[in-house]
């Protein structure tokens, strides 16, 4: 780390923060400049001493130097992590996994029609919610377990593997009887409760960005769940808060390379989430495609006007299919055809 | 709510729109414009029909007019709620409640030193975290139950009230038991098995405002808890994430008499939280009385250069009783002093 | 407009509220709902009319239908516009253009190396700037007129056309006289004196968006310049300031297909400053092209290490040539090759 | 200067980023660490070598130490700057100084009712909008130069000094013949040819924060002021964009301490700008106060909901003088009363 003093930090100031810092076994280095000095650290440094010296006399700012995630790091991990979804790869240059499906798991009709529709247009993962986090309490909360028998059947008649969210600890048991992975949404990315529990289970694990989070907030979450054991981890951008009004989220189309470069484990992007408007997936999705994005997660809807959630961000089966067969020539033009189902 | 159509959208289109209006029951009223029509609707609107003709072809923007929090809401009760913590009542005009303590409770004498100090200086109330929230899986994660005990000793020497975090649906119980006031963190806002679970215990909920959630969010999660027949519940403001980088986070002053006025929970103040800066804490305390607050939450350490969590953000017992000064000046001022401990 | 009274809003307010409607010769149309009064109007409202019922008493919000922009609107202009910058035509389904060049025109040797490189990797635009708006009043501010000569140099040299930017009416007659197309930096997208100058004129105006505009302010600005008769204007997307701390900006990719939805005027992206660093260009300015842009505004420089401004967002010739051979392939993915210098 | 290297970083990597410093004239001391290298430098870095070693390879990151701003700041001017507004002082433990007014002159009626009651509500200064910076241009940009001469009117009727908006150079010497103060809006904080044209003439200069500015952002635009020899600069906060809807802005209350932590020069504040609606002007206002604010800036009109603009955030007259009763409250609360007009 790096200690910079105020102008005019006194000599007993300075000393004292290299004395505190000496107390957590590590050497400072002082580094006077001519505007002010600075203190500097040989060796590991723990965020404990940074949080330590940074309210002392004298002490203007500390700056970390350490990056505080290590197993989902490219520099401890270098080469690319591949997370099996059921049969298919995710990452590490495999062809690009698409998951689609509605928003929620409304009911067996509806979801048995989109499970056919999207593995006819060429997913290979189906996504639905059966345990819905909703903002208001009195909106559809999901299915619950019934709507995850109802994502086993769509599987054992399609083949698609099964992706859906879990909301707390206590329904982690039940969700990974059923599903191929277990997805944490953006509004649980900092539930660490949760993100120790599905950590201590071997599914794999879908972690949407929060809504508000850093992506190095996002690499410290996908952190927790490596830490209990749990190394097969999908990172997924979904669009940011941002002042924009026009559009639900910003879809953060810099994260997709970023964190390929600061991370072993694999991208995926939601274009849904990420733009709220059903026009906007489309080229969107193209464009995490084109940026390197290893997946994608696209809710698709039977007839999104009568879709209980999310329905002005959903495709038709229509325009789902419109869409792959756009996603087929970028996917195609970078070098990473679809994945098909695993049929 | 008002359907706002596309302009050139066709009569069929718009015809389509009324049609599915009708289908929740409810009337549509065409209202053209110059330039494009618009659709009005009398009665009562659900979110759900909203959301329904977002998607229609035609359509270019759909804006709800009802607001979507009920229990929450000043229009639905329009007085005052006060909220017992322990023996001290927060809101309706009440003294003003100042709960203060360390950010994680370290050991014993750390707790009982504080819990003497800030109730020497005023405090009514004692926080402190024994379930820690931490973005890191590598820091400390507090004392959990040997905390909680700390915490039930404290209150038993000071009798000073005790409001503590809970982090899972899981220790509910276990916190109930101890505390006085329930604390969901800001990462918590929209966990919801958690907002259902504090929902249906009796003790008070101190809800912190998420670091990106808007004032109409943080009174969803609020009426999550209220709706499960908890109707204790109190609004904590601190601070939400911008683009400035001098400070942890932007203390959001303007929610203070907005949620006053939209709501009738109380509303206290976070300033630790709300500035990242030990020096500036006292000035936006002294700011968010001068606001209106309810309350104010303050971090206190013993020595915040040796704290194991936030103690860049902490005030020793000389700067706490020195703010508590300067917040008296400003209390009478607004005509509320500040509440004493309930000795 | 729709007027959206406060729950008991009374009915001399809502009397009150409908007068001054019509003061403005707007027609009020009542909807009354359960929970509150609503009034809807017939016909053309100013924005004027809007401003003054809001703070009537019993208003609870007044809600916007027109856009606020005409001449920028694909709902008066339908058909893609195409603006030809120097011998290039930009928009309307026409080649990809690619600007690129140094941040700042630093020395002549510097400028026609770099144009000479960018011309043979397949650029049509040169850009850089002679007067730079700099955050700090002790850094390079740009050689300017000195610089306009170099580029006109470069321009005779090459073929390239020349986009640069201006900051001051006071300039525009000058900057004019050499560019293809004057650029309106991100700082300046508000600077209304500045967008009359350059509507005055008849060459053509790249408008950046700016850091914090949203997509309608963005295009308010564009109406201020076609408003004074320059109908020549192109959008540019280049990264609004978030939370997120690892890149300068963040890129906001919903913003091209939005914008193509919006208005008929040509879109590019600026991956340079979308970013912030260099190793994201290249995936950022692919993912631009997917998602619709009309061109790309790219920073380089022979040696970035030693570039007087933005080095670390600026690629080297090689890089770009690399860059060029990629965007080749998404480009043809997307049905519109890049377009060849003007030679 | 702090360089970050990568992990991995090569030996031949470092001695470049080491021979890159010294062309500079600075001395690199390298850092070893347990996971990477580090190198810290002695004396005086300039901006430029810090931007010339962030591209090179094995580099991660560049921390900056010297703060960039100089004149602005209060580890140079150790003293808080008392800037005159007409007679008034503002700053420097001064009494309070309220400048209030109409958003825009529209009529000599309206701006000499409001400058008389304002006047008797104890306002010391008047504020008004001859020349108006407006989002569309199809909205009322103000009176121009009679405005100017309605406002000398209002001066030598009432005593009150006067602070008005300037936005372009070209506008600079006209306003500064009737103006005691010039304002620059936020719209052009980083208009650098307006600020060096405020700078070279010798009125005061009420400078606003960009809606997106951060704090240091802005005081590097005071820098350009100070730079051209101008040394009476009052900065004003008046809220930032956030994801917050339901106000217009987000007063940043963090500021108002930081700001005088990090600088002399005096600190206002804009309510009214600062939360977009009218019932949240007091509140804040008395927050701003009590956070240490050396002014407010509020806007006044006769009749809200007939102004020009900006009707629903400004205060009636009555409004306003129970403000001024309020804040009179809070000022002696913290020891400095409300200055009187210079009469």
């Amino acid at each position: 780390m790096l200690v910079v003093m105020k102008r005019g930090a006194t000599q007993p100031e300075i000393d004292a923060v290299c004395d505190r810092i000496k107390e957590f076994g590590i050497t400072p280095v002082p580094l006077p400049g001519v505007e002010r000095m600075a203190i500097g650290t040989f060796g590991s440094t723990s965020r404990a001493a940074a949080d330590a010296v940074e309210s002392m006399p004298g002490v203007s700012e500390v700056v970390p130097v350490s990056r505080p995630f290590k197993l989902a790091s490219r520099e401890v991990i270098a080469s690319d992590s591949v997370v099996r979804v059921g049969g298919v790869p995710v990452g590490g240059g495999h062809a690009l996994a698409v998951m689609a499906g509605p928003c929620s798991i409304e009911s067996r009709d509806q979801t048995l029609a989109t499970a056919r529709a999207v593995r006819a247009a060429g997913a290979a993962i189906l996504r639905g919610g059966a345990f819905k986090p909703r903002s208001s309490p009195y909106t559809f909360r999901g299915l619950g377990e019934e709507g995850l028998a109802i994502l086993a059947e769509a599987r054992a008649e399609t083949g698609l593997a099964i992706v859906t969210e879990v909301l707390t600890p206590g329904d982690v048991d039940a969700v990974a009887r059923v599903a191929d992975c277990l997805q944490i949404g953006a509004r649980n990315m900092q539930n660490y409760a949760l993100l120790d529990a599905v950590g201590e289970q071997p599914k794999p694990v879908l972690l949407k960005r929060g809504m508000s989070a850093t992506v190095e907030e996002l690499l410290l979450s996908a952190e927790y769940v490596l830490a209990r054991g749990n190394r097969s981890v999908i990172l997924c951008e979904r669009g940011i808060r941002t002042f924009e009004k026009y559009t639900r989220n910003t879809f953060d189309v810099n994260a997709i390379p970023l964190l390929r470069r600061l991370s072993h484990l694999p991208v995926v992007a939601d274009p849904s989430h990420g733009t709220g408007k059903w026009y906007l997936v489309a080229p969107v999705a193209l464009a995490a495609v084109a940026a390197g994005a290893d997946g994608l997660l696209v809710e698709v809807h039977p007839s999104p006007d009568h879709a209980l959630s999310d329905g002005f961000q959903s495709l038709t089966f229509e325009n789902f299919a419109s869409l792959m067969a756009q996603v087929d020539r970028i996917a195609r033009a970078v070098g990473r055809p679809i994945a098909g189902a695993a049929a």
